[in-house]
């Protein structure tokens, strides 16, 4: 049993929904009518030992919850508003310390915590529960179409990058350790992309080959990307390759590195690229089969893998 | 630095909260305007170790941590609508059988499930964030004045009877387990409370002389509580006093019964014990002081504490 299928395991003997609910879980945030407004919901949790170690600073993991959470609600084109924050540790300071980075977060992305639980345990977990919500239609992985090309924001890579310099016992490159401690999610792109008329959107979270499988499942497509196009900075590039990692396999499967990927027609895309500042890459297209296909110097690459968390 | 502390320090950090927060954190739930209604808002997590043992079936967990959710909507007088439900485990069959309890409670409670996440974990921890409505004002803890009357819903101590049963290995008497491990929130008392003009509400999950602080404090009140009228059921009592137990002492701070208190003038506290099936038993009043004193046979109890999470 895998994550995945936990999940779906869940979900399928989930109740009928009310009314008020206007997609259930399975994207990367559930729909739901509160009020008169459409509201968008989701959560995240991190656990010692699974999506961090030891060299992770409680602060920058209380920072990377919020910020998982509020690339949830940009992937479905919302406007992240209120949190909810459970944190437990062994030490009642370790817990204060996340909560620290959980506010610093709070601040930076203008949402605001509502409350949430502390306690003891015996390593450190926080969970991370967002309210965003819509001026527009959401934006579900449901919708990409034959003939839509696939785009991704940013840059990929960096965050599996930086988990490398961790993992080895270094806080340099400092940029790309940054880019793995407090990811930057893509709020204004996602809005502009809603309101733009983007088919797709998921946020890149497991990494790009296992979080396009997703959106194709969800859409009944299939897509073809070129590798050779995905945006990798220098300076991934020249650590990764220092690593003796290919690079550009690294930001396909590398994960957590909260970007976006959109499926739109080709017009739209540039009317995005147009509107916002954060660089817009196509990498792909969307086809009429049902597998995405990768493909590394002209050739196909075969079993391209994102993360599990089990 | 206790759990009480963890919490005061991480609140007094907030941002100030925008115009829609009716109420921040700091009382059952927060209360929130979204859309044009009125909603509440809280979180609790539970982990193995802290909040329960291997005595504890997944299934069990994860109802609890639905039903302490509950709990805290039916202390602010609400309807309890929607969770996120976030589980880890070292064995994802683990998280399977923890949700699947999620999903007990949820049908149990009318209450549906937004979504959430799975992960691996060292222990298993389940955290629920919850939203409900309000057709009411919410009855905050703050609102208890001197005159009022102090009452308990239901009855005290058998949860903590229950704990102990189990931790001394058995699951008898299965009524007292039942009640540690299957709590049954006052859904219904605590909307007719609400809609009856009850002054002061809070849910009894650390225990009645912990939790009637909390409600004094917020309050500025005193209070006065005759441990001798706390509801103690037959079975409860026998069992604590076989183990040694002095019965009112334990339904004093035995905490996790998930019964509401409740300060109101006493005609108030009249006409909800008509509305409702639930016992209602006057334990004490409202005073001008500022801390609780608790009295058993005519005799001042002092240092009465409820439980820490750390």
């Amino acid at each position: 049993v895998r994550e995945f299928d936990v999940i779906r395991a869940f979900s399928a003997r989930f109740p009928a929904p009310p009314e008020a609910v206007i997609e259930p879980a399975g994207d990367d945030c559930a729909v739901v009518r509160l009020g008169g407004e459409t509201w968008v919901a989701a959560a995240d949790m991190l656990v010692s030992g699974r999506h961090f170690e030891d060299w992770a600073p409680p602060e920058d993991v209380g920072y990377k919850a919020v910020a998982a959470n509020v690339s949830d609600v940009a992937a479905m084109g919302g406007i992240p508003r209120f949190v909810l924050v459970s944190g437990g540790a062994p030490d009642p300071e370790v817990v204060l310390r996340c909560m620290e980075g959980v506010l610093e977060a709070c601040r930076e992305f203008e949402v605001y915590p509502l409350g949430g639980d502390t306690t003891g345990a015996d390593a450190l977990v926080v969970d991370v529960a967002i309210l965003g919500n819509l001026e527009t239609e959401p934006i579900l992985r449901s919708g990409a179409r034959p003939g839509h090309l696939l785009a991704v924001t940013g840059e990929l890579g960096a965050s599996a990058a930086g988990l490398i310099a961790l993992q080895a016992g270094g806080r340099k490159p400092a940029r790309l350790v940054a880019r793995h401690l407090r990811p930057r999610p893509r709020v204004a792109v996602g809005r502009a992309a809603a309101r733009l008329g983007a088919g797709a959107m998921i946020d890149l979270s497991d990494g790009l080959a296992s979080d396009v499988r997703h959106l194709c499942d969800r859409s009944g497509v299939g897509c073809r990307i070129d590798l050779d196009r995905l945006p990798v900075a220098d300076d991934t590039r020249a650590y990764l390759l220092s690593r003796v990692r290919e690079p550009r396999l690294v930001a396909a499967t590398g994960g957590e590195d909260y970007e976006l990927l959109l499926a739109a027609p080709e017009d739209v895309i540039g009317t995005i690229r147009e509107e916002t500042e954060v660089p817009l890459t196509v990498v792909g297209e969307v086809t009429p089969g049902s597998q995405p296909e990768f493909a590394l110097g002209g050739r196909v690459v075969a079993n391209l893998a994102g993360w599990d968390h089990f």
